[in-house]
């Protein structure tokens, strides 16, 4: 998707240990605008696909996920980060490993939401090494929901999440791919 | 708002110590096209009044902050509750106590995205003892910016938040104010 890469481009910073700082409209200050074009990509991108229900995590895959759910004519749900006090006593949860921030932590997902009628799409604003997709992919499988695709925001191909996933026959569209980081900051896109 | 009491009556738990869960269609899984009504509603409310940026807290906020940011046509901004790794180093931040958690945290917005040309509606899914929103008031106080008035999706008038922060001066719209919880889990609004 031509203008995410141009937002990438001209707002995106590169940081040492290619992370890549997209707080300026993916997942801090959040351009809405753009998320609306996105989502209107991914609708798309699945057309003729059977999809009910968007999943995604706490907190940055939110605000994506929820624009996506206005296009697609469905619910939301968040899988949470830490099981708290609000959560329903049942649920399912995937340990996952952060790259970005060296971390581990559990995504939780109340039973009452996810369940074998639920077709998902899910959504998320990076994928890297594909802990928290493959987090995702595992509450869907424990609730026996089918997983229709996932729509990402921006994969960095190199860390090849994305070629592990797909090669276990799930379909991911990522609406702009980082080949490489270059030594001066400068980013390359896959086409 | 007639439609969110609805939901809140026919969907809603009441749990004790006051805690109301509407994970259901507010924070968990989320009913994008009630949040899309409760956006225009704002909109409707504050029309007239200069809003160029939403503001709101993760996690439970931003889902209805990114739908009310595409009605109002602006950008939106969540405060994160934990300093990590991916954000500005320069940060605004303020101290909030949750009393449906019962933990202490800090909230932190980026100085990059707060600025006193910012004429902001919060947004929040619950109103109680007011600290959240404080905090909030806090951050945009520090940046400059002018808080038009707060968009709140519950408010737990009887916990007194509300009017604590109306008596400040902030205007305060929310669309679904609990006047009492009955021992029986009835709910019981105020008009």
């Amino acid at each position: 998707m031509m203008l995410l890469e141009e937002w990438i481009r001209k707002y995106g910073t590169v940081k040492d240990g290619d992370v890549l700082k997209v707080d300026s409209f993916l997942n801090h200050q959040m351009d809405v605008s753009l998320f609306d074009k996105m989502a209107k990509e991914w609708k798309r991108l699945f057309a003729g696909s059977e999809i009910n229900k968007i999943l995604t995590v706490e907190a940055s895959g939110i605000g994506i996920a929820c624009i996506a759910a206005l296009e697609f004519g469905c619910p939301a749900v968040f899988a949470k980060k830490n099981k708290t006090r609000n959560i329903a006593g049942e649920v399912y949860s995937a340990r996952v490993k952060s790259f970005t921030h060296g971390t581990t932590y559990d995504v939780i997902v109340s039973r009452d939401f996810l369940g074998p009628d639920d077709k998902l799409l899910i959504i998320d604003d990076f994928l890297a090494n594909g802990a928290a997709l493959e987090g995702l992919l595992d509450i869907a499988a424990q609730a026996g929901a089918e997983v229709t695709g996932a729509g990402i925001a921006i994969e960095k191909v190199f860390q090849h999440g994305g070629d592990r996933i797909r090669s276990r026959g799930v379909r991911v569209e990522s609406l702009a791919r980082i080949k490489a980081f270059g030594p001066d900051g400068s980013i390359e896109f896959m086409h």
